[in-house]
């Protein structure tokens, strides 16, 4: 598939850091950085920008849970030559301190990208709003949308209708609940409010689906997709970045600094911390459901594979809700 | 997705023979029957029916790639209440001595299914005709058509048109390098052929995609799908059984008797063989190469991971072909 708008969008480390609480070395995000601009990847994120809190101290978390704008810095110049991709961050509603944001021609931030859930849309797009002001570009990431009354989301997109200071608006597939099918209905749905061709999609791999939906995303023609070096993220992970550049045609990308990477540093990584497909996570996905259970469940290591007894806890517990 | 000629066809134990040499316990065996008859599940592969020979011989596979009418009786028996799938096993061109295959009303086994290359068109209907003289019903699974000649695969298409004998056809992505486009593709042109109602679809989960591909084939009007408990098979493996069910919404479909027999025989199995999606079969499915070379590359433990290494060794390999 090729098709010149489309642009690929790294989230390796902020999607990965959800499982080791963002304590990735430097060398590590590093080398995620060279990588990502030897592929030729169109953005790279390296985190979230949360302010410090109670809530997320320090102590508790690794820096590209801030990701601070001279830390970022120093991350870019590791790596001078070659393509650039363009920077980004995450902000999470009610845990950023927009007022530290810095102009972006002082930052080496090109993109925020505002996560908020659909009765937070608000919220969402003030920080929208706020970051367009200070020179960056913006995207829109509306968790949870399975799981969301349609009603409530079609309120949602009806505020985003023509707002100027919005780049990009996001189909995330949060609990990899999705078949190509949703895919298809929710970006119809989407494209009633806002641009097709500045949609983009973020999807997860509970049920083996995150390469075909954003594929299904590609046709449909979404032109932002996000992937993960060797599909690392929370629970089951994210779309194989590698994958999908074997499956875009487009010359422009490479796909052996990925495998490159991969090979020397997630490799070793895989042994200390595990995400991507199982069958705990395949069952959260097929009953829509958040991964708390089903990454709560994986943590007992004697008993973290019984699938069974995992599906009956968590179908009687639906059945209980009635 | 609900549409009631829709047929789920299980080859758990064929498929996996081809990790274990068919190795597998009368226990194991017997497990898996009982599962697939509580899942309500309409056929099951207990594995091929080959000759003995010198290239086959008793001392080097188990009994499941012989398929005796006596065994495959023991475990039909083994298990007499419930859902009843019905049963049937596999024929290799060239390998099989079809003057030894009962009547079918003086065997516990309901359908051949014979698989070929595409040059070997027309030994394969050879079998399909005369197992069908045998009162059997039957398939025909054309392999590795993603490496085939098209205009070669339109003449072995050519010579199934109105075969009475042929009651169902596969398309057959045996090296897991099909998206969801081939698969419109090539149902497309099979369906010029043959009936598309009595069209069947085989996947391999080389780049992630054999769900998906699986859905594909069902949005495309296939009606017999293969799955495999687990998704157990031959390198990257095939459509996991419990997701597909899972996104069947048939209520004739149970998924918890799945569930049960992986947490009990397949978990500890996982222990002693592998399969499933690693990144060097990854790389196969991308590069459309039989998987070969890439289980070849696994065997070695120290190594098995270097996916870089792999990669441009086969790409190499690839270039001096030129």
């Amino acid at each position: 598939m090729f098709r010149k708008e489309i642009k690929t969008f790294d989230c390796t480390i902020r999607d990965g850091g959800l499982i080791n609480n963002y304590d990735f070395s430097e060398d590590f995000v590093k080398a995620v950085y060279r990588a990502i601009c030897d592929a030729g990847v169109d953005f790279i994120e390296l985190g979230k920008k949360l302010a410090v809190s109670e809530e997320y101290p320090l102590d508790k978390y690794g820096p590209w849970n801030f990701c601070d704008d001279d830390l970022v810095k120093k991350i870019v110049d590791s790596y001078p030559d070659g393509n650039k991709p363009l920077m980004a961050v995450m902000f999470d509603v009610g845990r950023v301190d927009i007022g530290t944001l810095r102009d972006k021609k002082d930052s080496p931030i090109d993109m925020i990208r505002t996560a908020c859930y659909v009765p937070q849309i608000d919220k969402g797009l003030d920080l929208v709003k706020r970051s367009k002001d200070k020179g960056y570009l913006t995207t829109l990431n509306i968790m949870a949308v399975s799981a969301a009354i349609e009603s409530e989301l079609i309120g949602a997109l009806e505020q985003l209708h023509e707002v100027k200071e919005l780049d990009y608006l996001y189909l995330v597939d949060s609990f990899g609940s999705f078949y190509c099918e949703q895919i298809t209905y929710y970006l119809n749905l989407y494209s009633k409010y806002f641009p097709r061709e500045k949609l983009g999609f973020h999807g997860h791999n509970n049920q083996q689906m995150a390469l075909s939906n954003t594929q299904q995303a590609i046709i449909d023609g979404v032109n932002l997709l996000d992937a993960t070096i060797n599909g690392i993220g929370r629970g089951a992970g994210n779309c194989c970045l590698e994958l999908l550049l074997g499956f875009l045609k487009n010359p422009k990308f490479d796909v052996r600094p990925i495998y490159k990477v991969i090979q020397k540093e997630f490799v070793p990584l895989r042994k200390n911390i595990e995400w991507g497909y199982n069958d705990i996570y395949g069952i959260s996905g097929i009953l829509n459901q958040h991964p708390r259970e089903a990454m709560k469940f994986r943590k007992d290591k004697n008993n973290q594979d019984n699938c069974y007894d995992f599906y009956e806890s968590v179908t009687k517990q639906d059945m209980s809700n009635a």
